[in-house]
């Protein structure tokens, strides 16, 4: 910006509020939730829905357990008007599920919204009109008595007009517009005018719904506004606090949430903040902060990918990857120490069946909204051991013992910094099969028996005799040997193919599946004359003919060195 | 999700603290800013950047006027250690610019992390281990003292290794990292802990970072917890307290700015809010939310699109488009009523030559971040008159009367209805050309001509006559008349052709653009016998001819009846 165009800003009035508590407060109970998606929402796109998707809209809407829903603002289009009426005419509202309508306070719209819902069980009357000393001065060129007159008038002809349609149940909403653009003193006073004419009072409670049509100060400010509010109006009983905030300055979640501690009872908002501008608040983050604080939302979201398939093609609006709870990346963790600590957690959480959910970096699990753990750690070269293991653990059952760990997260590090950009797990697969299966040089198993084997009891040990053929640099060689145990037979067998002196320093093995084809996987670390280490695995339904491999594999990359690279399938 | 699910999940705990004072306050100055765009940031794209992007994005930041930059992690991964040396071999970091980097407390790694920068001329070395609960059991099985004694030992290595490089000036910083899941008192006590290593005091103040590594609760915690820590530091003016948060819960940007009331004094983030899972907190919101306020931000957001352009490029992350200041749609308004408001608004601002920026519905100037006032409005079935009178205004030069506007207001909502979609600004004009220029039928202007003119100054009355050749349902006829005036003349004349009463009751001209060629477009009304009114508007270089053409057109308009449909061109 220019430098000087600071200065065409001031700092928001604000009002000192010492006796403010909503600090020490936290949130306990679900808000009263009202969807405006098919209205703010609607009124912001670019194509607004059609028939067709504001009923699969609708229909999402009640799924999820809305039951106060704004259909739109019926006089001021003729889709909208045609679309409250298919509600109505196609018996499309659950018993239990109120329709809001929005509505100037002029007389030939109220009507007009009046024919829209005749026919409907339960409907919500919204009036507003815009109460901001900006628009009482610019656009309507009014006095304050003057606005009040006009709200006044508009409640009385909603009042008389709602005596034509007995057989449905109304109730009444007022809407200061651009409340946060207005003197509190006048905010209470209008509503309160408003609240005479609907004769409120404990058995009739009129929604007094207080929006943020622009986002104009922190966070905490609309909290104060809202709890001075509420503790300046005469009848507070007699109305229900309502909120409506939109996303100017990227705060609209906080300032809910802030109000809702502020004695807000009510909120008007969007799935992922859908509306005009920067949106109105997202119901889902919401909801789903209230969750993961033991809270029940009163809202059912175990399927977030439903919806976020629906909210996409419906508005054609893309949720953000990084969009807190739904987006693509965020369960995902790229960084090798967060990988590390996600995967310590998960397995403790797996098996210790805690109590509560505690994983680092990871607030919700991601199986409560319907994401599974497979997407939660991708491999780039920020990633360390810890998430090259658990990928290769987790999508092939690969158990690599904990001290193998830093010598394949290397070599996977490598080709991420080479290739400079994400692995997909199959191409970690990939790199494991290069770097320890498929290795048959200079040692290549051609054959292996076991020819004697027994366990003697009284010497307390074991004793077997193995025979095996390899190709060895191309000439094929048969061996002979006796140890232990198998493995240690064949060792020794090999002792006279392989020149160097070298030694086997530790072995694991494991079942990679189960039934009767199952595999096994072994894996060895054998230590070169040179005190280098390398790491071989074998994979066969052979638990022994495994760890032959295994053994092989190693020998042959110390014999290789280590391999620094390994080319991308 | 499952009704029992919320179980797994409890209220975050929290400590009382009604000493708290930042809820009084409010952001006066600008805190120092650190980006962590090529390390937090990049730590998390699916596809890191290359050096070249690296190279790119160090270019913006310096420009946007960041003098902090977190430029990676260069011990963790071969691709940062190799940007670090780039950025020091090729003198890319100008004087006063400090390069961060990052690193955790181990001995090999501190060492490679001063390698990276050997030869820097600014440098803040930012040690960090984590110190929440969860992972001091979960992942790193350790006691508080353990805890405390790794972040020790990480100082003391940063400060003897510092020492191998005098040619440098160090800063030093610690993060205790999930500040938001550690105990405040173990969060107190571990940073005091280094700080006392690195001999903090008012002259060598250290940067002690707190982050919101996970965003676990309301940003009102946050805050507290900012002013809580520093109220119980036992050498507060030997630290600059700094905050990283993330954007778990949807809050970053609120829980940055209750932080920046409660206390701390930078910020770390990034572009846009890129970063781990849901992203850091995103700079240009926070910047963009002071300066709206009248608070130098201190960094040059003068033109968002170019950081747009880079950043999308750079990281292959989409901007919402209804991210705060910089989204596509956030400077749109669908809304007839919030249009109407936005018109009268700028206009009054703009004649009024007003001290402060105050517009309805747009909290910033958007000429001040680069935008323009062209993509305030768009056109959709929710716009109303006030939308397409300033589209016309604005995109084409039309300045029709305003009792204009419902008539062709209602003519674009209907088009709009009938598409289910926006309307470009192209389209609307479409339709006014339609609507009003191009009729011929049944009167068609053939020829024009005034004979005599004067006026009189004595009898103070000015006379005409004319003479007019139309073609009246495909034939020619040539008329002629008197009057007080061509277009009276042309009126009277008129009257032998028109079947039917019709008298003119409003006439508006002006000129359509500047210079010799410069046209003028006339709009006239016409009221037909039975009380019913059409518009008509005419554009010519002569400003009689278009007052002719436009009482043809709302002529032609009455003959025809309203032409309830316009076909898209």
């Amino acid at each position: 910006m220019k430098p000087e165009s600071v200065k065409k800003y001031r700092p928001y009035p604000t009002l000192p509020f010492p006796q403010r508590t909503w600090p020490d407060k936290r949130i306990e109970t679900a808000p009263t939730w009202c969807s405006v998606d098919l209205r703010d929402g609607n009124q912001a796109l670019i194509q607004p829905m059609s028939l067709a998707k504001k009923l699969e809209m609708w229909e999402l809407l009640l799924d999820i357990g809305f039951r106060e829903i704004e259909v739109g603002f019926p006089s001021a289009s003729q889709v909208e008007f045609e679309f409250a009426r298919t509600l109505i005419d196609d018996g499309l509202i659950p018993p239990g599920t109120a329709i809001q309508v929005l509505t100037q306070a002029r007389e030939h719209l109220i009507k007009r919204t009046f024919e829209s819902i005749r026919g409907a069980r339960d409907v919500i009357v919204h009036l507003y009109n815009s109460t901001s000393t900006l628009q009482r001065d610019v656009v309507f060129n009014m006095s304050r008595k003057e606005i009040i007159d006009l709200a006044v008038r508009g409640a009385e002809l909603v009042q008389q007009e709602a005596k034509n349609y007995p057989e449905t149940r109304f109730r009444y909403q007022y809407s200061p517009e651009s409340f946060t653009g207005t003197e509190l003193d006048f905010a209470v006073e209008i509503c309160e005018a408003v609240m005479a004419v609907w004769q409120a009072d404990e058995q009739n409670r009129i929604i007094i719904n207080l929006p943020a049509t622009v986002e104009l100060a922190t966070p905490n400010i609309f909290a104060d506004q809202i709890e001075w509010f509420c503790a300046h109006m005469k009848q507070r009983d007699a109305a229900i606090i309502s909120v409506h905030t939109h996303n100017d300055r990227g705060c609209a979640v906080a300032a809910t949430e802030l109000a809702l501690m502020a004695g807000a009872e009510r909120v008007e908002g969007t799935l992922f903040g859908n509306g005009e501008r920067t949106g109105n608040v997202d119901i889902v983050t919401l909801a789903l902060n209230m969750f993961t604080h033991g809270v029940d939302p009163q809202l059912d979201l175990h399927d977030i990918n439903r919806l976020i398939d629906v909210y996409e093609r419906v508005n054609r609006i893309p949720v953000h990857l990084r969009h807190p709870y739904a987006g693509e990346l965020v369960y995902t963790a790229f960084s090798g120490s967060h990988q590390d600590a996600i995967n310590k957690g998960m397995s403790r959480y797996e098996t210790a069946s805690a109590a509560f959910w505690e994983v680092p970096y990871l607030p919700i699990d991601p199986s409560d909204v319907g994401r599974t753990y497979e997407s939660i750690i991708r491999i780039n070269s920020q990633s360390g051991k810890g998430g090259v293991a658990y990928i290769m653990d987790h999508d092939f059952g690969i158990k690599m013992p904990k001290e193998m760990h830093p010598e394949f997260g290397r070599i996977v590090q490598e080709m991420t910094d080479r290739e400079g950009r994400e692995l997909h797990a199959r191409e970690i697969n990939h790199a494991f099969e290069e770097t320890y299966l498929d290795l048959h040089h200079p040692f290549d198993l051609i054959s292996f028996q076991v020819m004697k084997r027994h366990s003697d009891k009284k010497e307390k040990r074991s004793f077997a005799e193995v025979e095996a053929t390899l190709e060895v640099d191309g000439r094929e060689q048969s061996i002979k040997g006796t140890g232990n145990g198998p493995l240690d037979a064949f060792s020794n067998a090999l002792k006279v193919l392989v020149t160097g002196e070298w030694s086997l320093c530790s072995y694991h093995e494991h079942a990679l599946n189960t039934g009767s084809h199952a595999k096994a996987v072994a894996y060895i670390q054998v230590e070169r004359s040179d005190g280098k280490r390398f790491w071989g695995a074998g994979i066969d339904t052979d638990i022994i003919i495994a760890s032959v491999k295994a053994l092989l594999s190693g020998l042959n990359r110390a014999a290789n060195g280590q391999k620094a690279t390994v080319a991308l399938g």
